[in-house]
């Protein structure tokens, strides 16, 4: 659970993270900023702040911006019904934000996993993106990144975005933030 | 037919277009900035700066670079054997851009056809983005657009984009530049 202040004041921090990257949101846009908390209640740990931009049945592309050395948990992207399962390409727009994909292990990983985090942190192949690097995870990898100490603001392009589809190894985690009075 | 110096020169033009949008680009993606004339030799008029990031079985992602009143022709993008046709959302980034898609006429639009495009624009619904401003067009759905008296960068999100099948309104038009010796 966050607090309206808690969530007021990380919509803040990502507006200014993304107007320092040069990108122009529309009014509408920095007052829906998406405060996202994996239900951990951690969220300078383990979290992530989103602006969807479009999302259709066919495609989907966001703005992620995360908070210096902060995570977004481990998870992956199931086939579903009626399609493959969500495709995405990360592109570091300002910062540095390292992506762990399943893979061969990075012998010395730049990345700590979150002491919050329950240890539900399993693959390890390294990927660093800076500004004008990018990677596409193919549906059903299992993959999570932690922005360096600066922070970092990332583009995704997708296929259709289905949240609650998710698989997160963490059992615990909720895809949905809980916003309380306190 | 375009030059190898006027192919250069866009490509330092529409360079500095996007870092002037904050946009970084690594420098293999700068020194492949594809330079469009659809095959009508009047760039200046007529023409586009595209930046593929990625174009996937399943999702595309560009930047278009227009300069000042430069004009993309009408065309459309048809359904395929395998797929509805493409679906796009242009987001403004920086600059104007003047918008025409298929609907109910704007009685004084903001652009007039390019004295080059042989009359082949047909659809005068105008919608007009500035930075944070977005539109989505659906399949098959007839459109063109020009940038304002500044130019304009435009980020699309988008299905596959398989250029060779889009059908442009003027049949003089081809979507591969030629580049010649001069």
């Amino acid at each position: 659970m966050l607090t309206r202040d808690e969530v007021e004041g990380a919509r803040e921090r990502a507006a200014a993270a993304l107007a320092g990257a040069g990108i122009v949101l529309a009014p509408a846009e920095l007052a829906a900023i998406e405060v996202a908390d994996f239900g951990l209640s951690h969220l300078d740990e383990i979290g992530l702040q989103v602006v969807v931009y479009v999302n259709t049945e066919r495609v989907c592309a966001k703005e992620l911006v995360l908070f210096p050395r902060q995570t977004c948990p481990e998870h992956r992207h199931p086939p579903l019904e009626r399609s493959a399962g969500k495709e995405e390409t990360f592109r570091c727009r300002s910062g540095v934000v390292y992506l762990y994909v399943e893979g061969e292990p990075t012998s010395s990983p730049a990345c700590e996993p979150p002491l919050s985090g329950g240890g539900a942190f399993t693959v390890w192949h390294e990927v660093e993106l800076r500004p004008g690097e990018q990677h596409t995870i193919a549906p059903n990898v299992l993959h999570w990144f932690q922005a360096g100490d600066e922070g970092a603001v990332v583009s995704e392009f997708s296929t259709t975005s289905v949240d609650e589809s998710d698989v997160f190894t963490d059992a615990r985690v909720g895809r949905t933030t809980v916003v309380g009075d306190g």
